[in-house]
């Protein structure tokens, strides 16, 4: 087995190689002026390949991802597997106006005629029960980020009271807290567009309680930063935020400090400043499921 | 039939569909803040749709094609015609270092995998002879730009020399120059990087001579400048340059005039404001061509 990895998310595919005691080697990707790509992939390839990359700002990286598959394919592989710990496109599930693409299935059909295997972490999956619904490839998993999540917080913090943005969260947020026996609640949450969402906190007493906000994707930071100004006042303890999924555009994490968050602790799902939480472990035990 | 297009190429999906003597509607793009796009047909749709966009700065818009045609598909269209003026990824046909991707053959089979029909003017083709053998669409068609090309210099220059810039450039520079009895040669050129490229002009009288140079593309315009420079002290008329896929990166066409290039024509292959040719004849005569 070899693990094959992009020059922009080299750390996670070493740290997944070694995690899978495996070698890893790089997989080249040249733009030209005119925004063509270049992709090499190293040749000699085994018969089992594992390409790591997350599909966060997504377009390039999917066209480079089918020049790498096929062309690693063409030298040798036999059996390949994408681990793309952040899945992209997966919350256009439905038509929610007429005419528009599916683009979760459409893109899951793409990668699934392009991998035998696709792992993933928490994909924001809401109308489907299984990744194997949006991504029909041989083989698909889901693997929930919440076992290292709740290992991390018991190390790191002390009695906290976790808060989930929405309805939504509440399966995902109590996948953390319960094993830690940890208290946690979650907020009511309305969204009018890209970047305006109203929440209302859950009633609580949070007089110098250590408060962890939860979500699965953070993109402009706006629902945190509603969600951190919503507890102004309630003059709670240290406010911290866990992300698995950190795709931060611009300077979201600069916002969400000037909105009252301390700590910000991410999974390395997506290469940011703010990883705290090594996802390799549980990707190298899915990688190894495969049979 | 209808013609569908994007609002970065409504001009010319107007002007083809105008050609065609059928209707022109738009698909829609969101661009969300993490980089993925949402892509929106027009719903009811005929049996015979056509998707005009120029491929050029390409990976968004592939992956905006792939969800659109899909979509397009759902809605009613059963014959998709993609009409292509500028096609990405022609250049890249063979491994020129070992493992490198055969973008070309990827690209292509990507392309005929959603499209019934291909239709594009002048591919950047080397190596292959026939558009079908890098795009296995049912059927796959480069057409020519050199008639509109010599309408235009019949019309617009008196005697101009035309210059190619290597000597694969021959055949084009002698079908644009031939109907009309235009003078014609060719420079030999050596590349050596993206923006590195050296040019020996052939030898001819230039003095007071109006010199059109061609060039089937142009991207950072590197060879044109260089080719006006090697024309410098043979006190050449005006130096015109006339272009088919109008790429230009950046600040190029100032680089261009300063270069001592006085009129730059091109296609409206790509939106520039270059565009004199309109090509939405030659492609309508391609679209009413398919059985």
């Amino acid at each position: 087995m070899l693990v094959l990895g992009f020059s922009d998310y080299v750390e996670q595919g070493r740290r997944l190689a070694d995690a899978l005691g495996c070698e890893y080697d790089g997989i080249a990707v040249h733009r030209f002026p005119d925004g063509e790509s270049r992709v090499t992939v190293p040749t000699d390839l085994p018969e089992r390949v594992v390409i790591c990359r997350s599909l966060d700002r997504p377009n390039d990286k999917l066209i480079e991802l089918m020049l790498a598959a096929r062309t690693a394919r063409h030298h040798g592989a036999r059996h390949l597997t994408l681990v793309a710990p952040y899945l992209c496109y997966m919350r256009q599930d439905i038509e929610f106006h007429p005419g528009e693409a599916v683009s979760q299935r459409i893109v899951g059909r793409f990668l699934g005629e392009l991998f035998d295997a696709v792992i993933t972490v928490d994909p924001h999956l809401h109308r489907v029960h299984t990744l194997g619904e949006a991504v029909p490839a041989r083989h698909a998993q889901a693997v929930s980020a919440a076992p290292v999540m709740t290992a991390f917080l018991r190390e790191r913090t002390q009695d906290p009271l976790l808060l989930g943005p929405d309805e939504e969260s509440l399966q995902w947020v109590r996948a953390i807290a319960e094993p830690a026996g940890l208290e946690y609640a979650v907020a009511r949450k309305a969204r009018r567009g890209d970047r305006d969402v109203e929440i209302r906190i859950p009633k609580q007493v949070y007089r110098d309680r250590c408060v962890v906000l939860v979500d699965d994707m953070v993109s402009t930071g706006r629902t945190l930063i509603t969600f951190a100004a919503a507890l102004l006042g309630e003059q709670a303890g240290p406010i911290h935020c866990l992300v698995t999924h950190p795709l931060f555009a611009d300077d979201a994490t600069q916002a969400l400090r000037e909105a009252g968050i301390d700590q910000i602790w991410s999974s390395d799902s997506v290469a940011h400043p703010s990883n705290a939480i090594a996802l390799a472990p549980l990707l190298a035990e899915a990688v190894e499921s495969i049979s």
